[in-house]
């Protein structure tokens, strides 16, 4: 799938960047743009050349929300008399799909956020390992304003990356707020002038890609989300005995010493399309019911 | 139960307040104090017309511990002989009897910390959303300090507010701390000169109550205290799945987006008592055991 | 075990401190370091006198990481093909044997990190309690610059501590940082000039040893950490419950009281290795498999 409609995807050295492109809707999210994201993260994990992925918005809005307009392709919602059943997949929340999408992503994936981020525009950022905002840049997780609730899985994830004070205030008064705000609440990563925003994801995106292993990347984003949330740190310690004991074996290792020692930029050989480890995944995904 | 002798409860403009009233005794925790506050917790839930609630106290303390004299009208503590099975009912905590009525509230709940508050005093604002501190309020997480262990099931809120590092340090020397160290461990939400401090509670209540949907802040509360508790986002994402997908057929969301595109103020028509969703609660309580 | 080679164990007034003694390796970390180290905290754990632990470096650095020269002692890793079954000790990560040996430590254990602290250097701190920090510290997650990935169980411990945002960062980096940016992102708990740091790290054992209960800090340190890792509250509630139950009853208790209303310091009879609860450990200690 690559005739995307409503995101621009684009690779350049090595950093795949994914714009949402429906500026005269202020990027609203519709059932499309969430298909076309989920196919960009399929060809972003398909692909070894791709080593970070930047999310951004084209035009003054990162994404002001779900479309509530009709036209947008968007599925019709079935009515409940039609779906009585609401463990059926047609009453899976669309943000959701996005963010368990993304948060089985095996690169490190940053927004930058250029505008207005409101609703599924803020909480698909959550499952996004860092979050850089322009100044013009404002958050509102506005569902209880609207009679609604947060979705995208954002009650599992807000609380663990602001602390439930912080939570609770966004989402109780739903009310839109500043980068500010934002960078105070430990919300995101740091606050950029327009122009220095994408140069900064960049560089950032840069940093890790020019010095570390992709599988070492890719087994430590899986390893942070999934064994922080275990009851007790012994099947942290299981998982990275394992890792630990077959990756120091790997051509990875030799190479991360010897550059290490020699004093140069390393080359790793192995690709997280191959070369993860056989017990990786070491869970069983749970489905939706 | 309306007669409080040791609390007074009040409602005004929707925003309910419970003031802890044994001024002369620094509003010592008791447990006639915790049985008229799971009393005034239940009178909450069952008012529609309360949106919010805040929690303050009498006079100088807010709440200054457990009444530590004998004649308060305290349960007599049974001995171990005779209480020998530790899954009786009476081994159980007053002060967690009372911070899992406060975890289960359908409304926002708000400390309004307007001097002391130490031991059970600082315990039970945990499970409150938000903390508020008067300029003269002062924490202590005293009980190494007196040969017992934290309690109301503060190990459980303690960490997930202010981090490990934190809580660790409060509990483990037990020292008694101003508000700005408060403030800066990420403990309470902001500090007031004194006669601000009611008015700063009751306007962060009244920005719930005047911008959102009831419905939505019940189940807003629930999920993201129980939901960011799971294991994995999947549990998050039936959840909310369920959740927007019956809150988008309601009449609250019609009246959300309407109000919304009008930009007029929001009349939410469904009620906590009787329109919670059908699948709410979710959970299985778990029993004292 | 008391001759050691790669540390020293000193005992002086009631605080115990493990000094890792490689200054000519940087305090490289070896097989035989872990086996001194978990020596070093049975002896801790062992001792009523001991009230609270600091752990330090000799010379400039804290410790630079596993040692990767092959003469140390350290246990020579088998290959693949000798141990196919990676439920087999062998090949248990042996920075994560440490802190899961500190994470049952009886004692409040305090890092006072002098200089550099990379690799096992820096996630050996996690499992502790606090992080002082000389203003000569720094730091690297840098697993991911080597071709491995994060060790010790610091998958678990370092979300909790600095949420995950931070982690990532300095996880899927790998680069080295500065004490101010460990403080900045709520790593260490304050920064030091050189001198004053083993004196800041004595004053805060000193005020927990001079202050509490060494049960109820024993209780409070195992409770934190495992009863916040709990998926609802109710757990925590069910502990304290009995631990209250107990602990009020308790010479320990009586004499906290006593002390508080008498305005005096406190003697606290109860010993550790003697008057925990009954109930505790109530937890089963899982497995390496």
């Amino acid at each position: 799938m690559t005739d995307y409609t409503q995101i621009r995807y684009a690779i350049a050295d090595g950093i795949a960047t994914i714009t949402l492109n429906r500026p005269d809707k202020m990027n609203a999210f519709t059932g499309i743009m969430q298909q076309e994201m989920c196919a960009a993260f399929d060809a972003i994990d398909a692909d070894d050349a791709v080593r970070a992925v930047i999310v951004t918005g084209e035009g003054k809005a990162f994404c002001a929300g779900a479309d509530l307009t009709p036209d947008d392709g968007r599925q019709v919602f079935a009515s409940e008399d039609e779906v009585p059943d609401l463990a059926d997949e047609r009453v899976r929340d669309s943000g959701g799909r996005l963010t368990l999408r993304i948060f089985q992503c095996t690169k490190p994936v940053i927004a930058a956020v250029n505008g207005a981020a409101v609703g599924i525009g803020a909480t698909m950022q959550l499952a996004m390992d860092f979050r850089l905002a322009s100044e013009k840049a404002k958050y509102g997780f506005v569902f209880a304003r609207r009679g609604i609730v947060p979705e995208a899985a954002s009650s599992w994830f807000l609380p663990r990356l602001v602390g439930m004070q912080q939570a609770m205030e966004w989402c109780m008064t739903g009310r839109v707020f500043p980068a500010e705000e934002a960078l105070a609440g430990g919300l995101i990563r740091s606050i950029h002038a327009p122009d220095d925003l994408l140069p900064a994801a960049t560089a950032l995106a840069r940093e890790i890609a020019d010095n570390t292993a992709p599988v070492s990347v890719a087994m430590t984003r899986a390893m942070l989300w999934r064994l922080s949330a275990e009851e007790h740190p012994m099947m942290a310690h299981r998982i990275d005995s394992r890792a630990i004991f077959t990756r120091a074996r790997s051509a990875d290792a030799k190479e991360g010493i010897a550059s290490f020692l020699e004093k140069r930029e390393a080359a790793y050989p192995d690709k997280v399309s191959t070369d993860l480890p056989d017990f990786f995944p070491w869970w069983d995904e749970p489905d939706y019911k």
